[in-house]
């Protein structure tokens, strides 16, 4: 697998574009069209939240068809809890685009993030959806990834390619951030789009698979936003012949999605509101993968935790009782704690000052390494979390100003 | 019921003190002592964390003798993960108590608070016993309550009389805050005392009550501190007739108790570290009690919730995402939501900027109603939480510093 330079790529039978078409009250980019030339392979993950958004309810039935050819999403406005209204405009702005673009309405996937209980100004979407379809570039993705970003400070991008049956294939996404790493409603958009040949039911599978090991790592199963979604387009421009499912290059692709995937989750977490700290936290040796999980999360988005490490205090008793209440099988007598290199806790005891000082030092740095030991079973897990600061308050007491 | 003032009480029978002995760094109180002239009838709840202080688990050995006759409490040292030796000194600290006060060993309680994986220091500790033993006052609750304060702003007092049997009986209580209302592990202590005749049975069934409508509606259950405890103490001083279980007595008894710990659980979330606000959340007409509470604390204590309280902004749509994670049948097209007297959403519908304007003039207010309902049965449910500022990550930031 090859990982590109995301300055600048493409993918083959994609083009994109984002633009601002005034649903943001400032100049910043708020609309964008992922297009596919040909009818792609279509695959959706969608978000637990009991309330969700008309794009997520409109996408959600429409990827059971596991088709489609285009993707409109709109920045600064969720068009969630915006009722039968809601549901039109989404619908309306599906049709907008298909006729635009010279598709079948049902072929087009709508998503959107922003405000909760506001409705989508539909001139401004029109507008612009004309505006962007006239733009429509294979070379787009800066400015799709702007034009999808909330409180997001930089866009994301990752690329990857590989050999697939004799033929390179690429793939590519975007994604803006779900603000904190643990949100309780945050929302966080990825597209994804390959030119590979797969069918729509390995596409499925392996996204699925990669939303588990990246984006499932980075905020707790089920406590998600109105919005969310993770979509993959599979146009099969490449022209490489199916890959039969458990084949070697079945496997190569499953890489290829889930490389993206964990390298967009990474950037979103990089850029969580606030955060001045990346931190990477390993459960090792828990009991089965669910606990290892589990143990990782309750950890990762206390926020004692999070503000210690903002102050870099390796304040290492906040850490398992985090792990007391995490609700898995877990004795504090076996139990040590790594930070950086530092042993700070053995068997559940702290190693003294030596020990607190080199943690200290590892603290200090951008990229945190935390590591847990439970001495229960043979089951790890990593998620990937960040500090929480003040600037962490400041965006989100203001975040409607 | 009468509700007394807290600048000057005594309970009959009861001796109190607090004093700095050393183990804080400042020259702030850090050790208080409890002492009732009686064997008195003793109830405790304690902490649902899997790591349970040194404290925690002598206590709760102690107290299925359901007697005592003294609490000594320390602040500025948790005394949790540090095994065996934290479990000699909670014991030692016990053993030097009796001693000084002339009771057996196990009639002495233990508690702590602060830092965790640090060692108590011994011979502080022995001398502030000696010292503070010396001074016991019916008058030392100020003292007392002040020294078991960790990031509290101000020390946690109530107290009630009411007549029972043709007796006057007082209960009254301290406590100290659990920091954030929504703590992954910040400690709350509480100790309430009372001159009533009750056994030990009825003791046990009326603080456990009493905590569930309380102490248990401001912190998710089983999410709490290493260090957690509330515990009762009743010494019969009063010279009331035992009320027999369920009569009149028994819950006007019930009622004094309550009162105690719900006013001492507000004042905790009223000093909420970093805490602007108070909020009181309700949520109306949720499938059955589990599910009201569930509703309630999903939404207190989300962050995304507190930090717009904190910016004064009724972004309804937090409310509703939290709603939606809670893990409870909710529909979104049947909810209503109420900031103040403002009907902000109906039927899941927003109501405008008129009622926005309305929500956004309660939010200004020190304290702030939710109301939320969710039309779906008949259960209802009250929990207090605060709103989350700059402050709170400072505190927790620089905590050990």
């Amino acid at each position: 697998m090859k990982i590109l330079d995301t300055k600048s790529f493409s993918v083959p039978g994609f083009k994109v574009w984002g633009i601002h078409c005034g649903i943001k009250k400032t100049d910043k980019k708020d609309l964008a069209i992922l297009y596919s030339e040909r009818e792609a392979a279509v695959a959706g993950v969608f978000t637990k939240n009991r309330v969700k958004a008309a794009s997520v309810l409109l996408d959600a039935a429409r990827v059971k068809s596991g088709k489609g050819q285009a993707i409109v999403a709109n920045s600064g406005c969720a068009n969630a809890c915006t009722g039968k209204r809601g549901m039109a405009d989404a619908r309306e702005t599906a049709e907008i685009a298909a006729k635009e673009l010279g598709v079948r309405p049902d072929s087009v996937y709508v998503a959107s993030t922003g405000v909760i209980g506001e409705f989508l100004p539909m001139q401004k979407i029109a507008t612009g959806i004309s505006t962007a379809s006239g733009l429509l570039s294979a070379s787009g993705w800066e400015q799709a990834a702007e034009a999808i970003m909330t409180t997001d400070i930089y866009p994301k991008r990752a690329v990857v390619q590989e050999e697939i049956g004799g033929k390179t294939i690429t793939v590519a996404g975007i994604a803006k951030g779900s603000g904190m790493i643990h949100p309780n409603m945050a929302t966080m958009l990825c597209f994804i789009v390959t030119d590979a040949e797969v069918s729509p039911a390995m596409l499925k599978k392996t996204l699925l698979e990669a939303t588990e090991r990246s984006f499932n790592n980075i905020t707790v199963d089920g406590d998600t936003s109105t919005n969310d979604m993770v979509l993959c387009m599979a146009n099969g421009a490449a022209g490489n012949k199916r890959p039969a499912l458990g084949s070697k290059d079945a496997k190569k692709f499953q890489a290829c999605v889930e490389a993206v995937a964990v390298s967009l989750a990474r950037q979103v977490v990089r850029d969580g509101e606030g955060a001045t700290k990346f931190v990477e936290l390993a459960v090792r040796n828990a009991k089965n993968p669910l606990e290892a999980k589990r143990a990782a999360m309750a950890v990762a988005k206390s926020s004692l935790v999070k503000t210690a490490i903002f102050g870099e205090d390796a304040n290492w008793g906040r850490i398992m009782a985090a792990l007391g209440n995490a609700g898995i099988e877990m004795d504090e007598t076996r139990t040590d704690i790594f930070i950086g290199k530092a042993k700070l806790v053995e068997k559940g005891l702290g190693q003294g000052k030596q020990a607190e000082r080199e943690a200290a030092l590892a603290l200090k740095q951008r990229e945190v390494h935390i590591s847990i030991d439970l001495h229960k079973g043979k089951s790890d897990a990593t998620v990937w979390t960040c500090d929480m600061s003040y600037e962490y308050i400041k965006i989100n007491a203001a975040y409607r100003n």
